[in-house]
């Protein structure tokens, strides 16, 4: 047995380690009882441990070292495999042991009195927390940052968003403050000029949004054959390639929450569905990175699905399946309401405009407290000046501010400039998508996603990790990460 | 840290491991779609392969040989679990690491096999399989037989029934011999004197079979904060004691079938999350064996829900679910087809009479090809000869005879006895049960089954694997196991 192939066969046992790991996740928040959340987290704190030790096993960096001169024997599939399963190892085997285990204990801590604190609004009940969060996920990120020949934020950018670099996002992110506020005054100011948009009246029974979200789903290429729907209560998509769980949460009087929110976990689930089946269990055959996984569900849920086409073919669906009637159950209607504009203090309630700045808003704050620049006692004052200054939107109170989002106080540091590439990257993908289906709006018009789909399948989904997400971006779109697409996309859709 | 210490701490995780394993498999069976059976068969191989290393592990020998100094400092539960730890050792460390490997293919390939030999009714297509599951069957009985310094047959027996003993089981098996046919006339031409049992018409919704389930369950005492009841082709109790997964199936022109396989599986659960919490995760916090574990779900079946004081409490609740009027929904009626009589040629369909029966014929079949003296190709004669000879029934097929179980295609020999020694269990239990209760019939009737489980609990359930069988069941019952509260429970419920 050659070195690389050693390394398969480890890596193998990772991958169906973590397979197991995500199954056991999924159904804790979608089947078991509230009884078992103890039994639950032993059992997923011990396989983590065991993945853990089978990644940075010491024979895993001495074959590695063995693997190297007979890289240039293997294809490019290997070649890639030998790569991300570097990276892999060199995140696991930087880190003392001691330290993943501080570390662990500081973000379980930080998150459970997070739990308290955001209902209370009561951030200094949070701040110790916090505090003790971001200390060791500083230490964290400076020998990650050694391991990696990197900058401290990149190495842990690096865990989300392979090769993320600053250099692009401050590029990008800098773009889109430049265009967005006067984009957002004229579209705020076109809105208000007419009148506002109906709205169809609740209760809608859960059988019939599970109806509806099913449905569509179905007509969109959701293979239940692979995959299943079901609730909790924070909608995600979990499970594996090969067996796809996705969640949804059901609100009786609002039903477009659940479907929208479905249609976005689809995006992801399709994404997980195509992921090259030869390379299962392997690190090329995973998906690319965050960025790359949130461009595909805001592919299905911004770009398609909020397209005026897909109200044609989704309201008559609506109206049948919920027994509605009349002029608020139209496609001009569903369309409106889909591309409404609200600032607001919530970034998962903030509509296509201004999620962009809630996101740069956070991957500055993080970048500033990382780099000691910004004391974590003085986060309240720099959020809602930074708030104001890009949206005009003032937090009412650290509830609506930097108590909203569970990322920091559970350690996920580096993780949200990825919903924003993410955006960018849909945008781009669907207009090379349009270029290379000129028939496209009159399809999915008539429900027909087949050609749309096979286009990413081809383009994104079985790539998996061959290609870093520059060039799998690059050579699907024909051109390098940008804001233009995204800007255009966005002056099209609310300014004409 | 002491040897013994470490020894828990790695058995700890070799629990969590096997707990993850249980949800797998009941996903596997209750929730995960189709195409996803590849996948989870990998994950769950891998996972078995971790459990088997940590199991295995030379130190845990070293370990094992370290603890025998100090065990007599160890108090009776460390004690109990010492001796678990090494039972579960020796079994996993005497069979080496290809033998294990070609038993698992053979079993496989031998149980996919006999998936379509059974409808085909072709003994002759699974004849190699067995003979070659039977070979290295054999195999790991002898060098297991060698490390246990026991019986070959009783290396097997020890994997479900730890010290489990041929003589015993022998003496008691000749014993209900003794007296079953005559037990059997007499209970058919009672039977056949009297006018047949009332039957109700379906189909019966599977809305309120469900309904129905659970709300026996929940006044049996069935903890829903630990556990949940779902649907699958073959009902089973999986998940785990703080979490434990029923599942059952639904036949719309049969409630009964759901229902008292439902309570079956219930007795299994009450166990399963009856067992010492404190020693969670430990060999001596699990379950006694599988002849405990099956008088459990018949404790509850047979004994407490298959009595005629049941029927008083049960038939009005179903009759109320299912809207029922008249006699057939009355109690008597409920208990005539409890307790009816009917020897056939299937297992899983006989009576409380006959099954016992179709244990022996089992059981002696499977020592003799085991010991050579059958060979497999001569099982159909040996099969439809024994049978006749216990109930006087003669299967018209091999489907109706010896390919109706997928036990020894499976590769589970030594299993089938422990049905019956869990029948003999139950009504030593239940006799000694009504001993320390006085009241417990009249408590059964009145649905308050609160006392009898806390009986079993501090009797049975709370001891985990502290005490060897014989010791657990001399304990609760104040005798040691025999068949005379056995044959007197069905003289009385049958000839009375």
């Amino acid at each position: 047995m050659t070195a690389y192939t050693e390394l398969e066969a480890r890596f193998r046992r990772l991958g169906a380690v973590e397979q197991a790991i995500a199954v056991l996740h999924w159904d804790a928040a979608a089947m078991m009882p509230a009884g078992g959340t103890t039994a639950r987290s032993e059992q997923l704190a011990i396989l983590r441990g065991i993945a853990h030790q089978l990644l940075a096993a010491p024979e895993i960096g001495d074959l590695l070292a063995a693997a190297e001169p007979d890289a240039a024997e293997l294809g490019p599939w290997q070649h890639a495999n030998l790569r991300e399963m570097r990276r892999r190892w060199r995140h696991a085997e930087a880190v003392p042991a001691d330290l993943v285990e501080a570390l662990s204990r500081a973000r379980s801590a930080s998150e459970a009195v997070w739990r308290m604190a955001r209902p209370a609004d009561d951030f200094a009940m949070a701040l110790p927390g916090l505090k003790r969060v971001l200390e060791l996920t500083r230490e964290v990120a400076l020998v990650k940052a050694e391991a990696l020949a990197t900058s401290p934020y990149e190495a842990l950018l690096d865990q989300y968003e392979p090769d993320g670099s600053t250099v692009l996002i401050d590029r990008l992110f800098d773009e889109i403050t430049g265009f967005l506020p006067g984009l957002l005054d004229a579209a705020l100011a076109r809105q208000g000029a007419r009148p506002a948009s109906l709205e169809p009246r609740g209760p809608f029974p859960i059988a019939l949004q599970r109806r509806a979200a099913l449905t569509l789903m179905e007509r969109i290429g959701f293979d239940f054959l692979h995959g299943r729907l079901d609730e909790s209560a924070h909608p995600f998509c979990g499970g594996t390639p090969d067996d796809v769980r996705l969640t949804t949460r059901y609100d009786e009087n609002d039903f477009t929450k659940a479907l929208m929110g479905t249609l976005h976990e689809t995006g992801h689930a399709l994404y997980n569905r195509g992921l090259p089946a030869e390379w299962r269990l392997q690190p090329v055959g995973d998906w690319r990175g965050m960025a790359v996984h949130e461009s595909q569900s805001l592919f299905l849920e911004m770009q398609v699905c909020r397209n005026r086409a897909f109200a044609d073919f989704a309201a008559p669906l609506l109206r049948e399946i919920f027994g509605g009637a009349g002029e608020v159950w139209g496609a001009d209607a569903f369309y409106r309401r889909q591309v409404r504009v609200r600032p607001g203090p919530i970034r998962v309630d903030a509509d296509e405009i201004t999620y962009p700045a809630h996101v740069i808003l956070r991957y500055r704050l993080e970048r500033a407290m990382l780099a000691g620049d910004l004391a974590p006692s003085d986060l309240p004052g720099a959020w809602s000046e930074g708030l104001q200054q890009l949206i005009g939107v003032t937090p009412r109170s650290d509830r609506e501010g930097c108590l909203q989002d569970i990322h920091w106080y559970d350690g996920a540091w580096g993780y949200f400039p990825t919903y924003t590439l993410g955006a960018l990257i849909a945008a781009q993908l669907f207009a090379a998508a349009q270029r290379a289906l000129p028939d496209l709006t009159d399809q999915i018009g008539r429900g027909e996603f087949g050609p749309l789909f096979d286009w990413l399948r081809t383009h994104i989904h079985g790539k998996g990790s061959l290609l870093s997400t520059a060039d799998l971006v690059a050579e699907a779109s024909g051109k390098p990460l940008g804001t233009a697409a995204f800007e255009r996309h966005l002056r099209r859709r609310y300014l004409e």
